[in-house]
């Protein structure tokens, strides 16, 4: 059996990675395509309880670095538990945000650096990349006027506008450094014009 | 103002460590000394959210390298939060547990390797490490038996006879490397055996 594809959907707040995500499974599925949809940090109930640590209270109850190494935490248990076993079983993967939001939200916003992220990747899961991320790309002020419409996990949201601003050029500086993994979408359209270019992305890239 | 003592109290479980810390704690207060105690996992509000994940359920619940990154996230915001100031401002801070802790029960029993959680404590809080460090040394079986009788923070007691062996061997280990800053204590004597031991060690030590 060959090894599953592995896709992240990536991108700040209020950008619509969840609902395009249920939208590629739905489409993957009709294809016969054995699908799994996880989130991150989350995806195993170690990995949520460290999500329930991590996006609720105030802004400044973590530092960067402590986000950085519960993060990786939850990626560890993520891994192992369900994202390589499904992967080796062929399956396709699909994950609302992976190591690319670390990269963005700790290593950069957060001023933690990429390096430091970058070799905890290493010794915590090996290195595991996406064979692709979608990145759904929108201005700052968009997507959290989007995002504000949700209740609860709104701990990162809290963060500030010159926070999110370095989020999305932090996104759009690693789409430019990775242009063969990282695929950048315009969020700001119709939900519909999102899905199509998910599709074409897709359909062109894997031959569906 | 000269900087504060930080000393750790380590050793497996049953040790003692607690209680001693407790009645070392009300000797220096009673030459004056002001004095902290905390402990680790925990000493945040945040550390003791990540204890109470880490103390509690199935042995096998998180991979060590799991536990050595929840760790290493407490020990952060204990780290900034509470050791340091508290050291800058003259205090001595007692700690139950600390580093030493990681490098054995995730280091070596959990076989994550001294390297990894070196290079971690490095990077996560500059390689802070205690001024000196009361090892609480008991035979494994002992020390399991005692601890037998407290509840609820047994997760780490259930991982078994021969991972505490591996504890006790690897705290030896430590304290053969690093004759200068980790005193070994008899701690299957009695209360204040242990107790006029730790008290010798302070007195010279620190000229108290």
């Amino acid at each position: 059996m060959s090894r599953g594809v592995f896709i992240s959907f990536e991108g700040g707040e209020g950008g619509g990675k969840t609902t395009q995500m249920t939208r590629l499974a739905g489409f993957l599925k009709q294809k016969s395509i054995s699908v799994i949809e996880t989130r991150e940090p989350g995806g195993t109930p170690q990995g949520e309880d460290l999500r329930s640590l991590l996006v609720r209270g105030d802004p400044g109850r973590w530092q960067p670095r402590s986000e950085l190494l519960m993060m990786t935490a939850a990626r560890v248990e993520h891994v192992y538990h369900i994202i390589e076993p499904a992967l080796a079983a062929g399956k396709w993967v699909l994950c609302d945000r992976f190591v690319d939001s670390t990269f963005v939200y700790q290593g950069l916003a957060g001023q933690v650096g990429i390096d430091e992220v970058s070799v905890l990747h290493r010794s915590a899961v090996g290195g595991l990349m996406p064979d692709l991320t979608l990145l759904l790309d929108l201005p700052a002020e968009a997507g959290l006027k989007r995002a504000a419409t949700r209740g609860g996990e709104a701990r990162f949201e809290k963060k500030g506008d010159v926070f999110h601003r370095k989020l999305r050029d932090g996104f759009l500086e690693l789409a430019a450094a990775y242009p063969d993994r990282i695929c950048k979408i315009d969020a700001a359209q119709s939900f519909d014009g999102v899905w199509q270019e998910i599709e074409a992305v897709i359909v062109n890239r894997f031959g569906l």
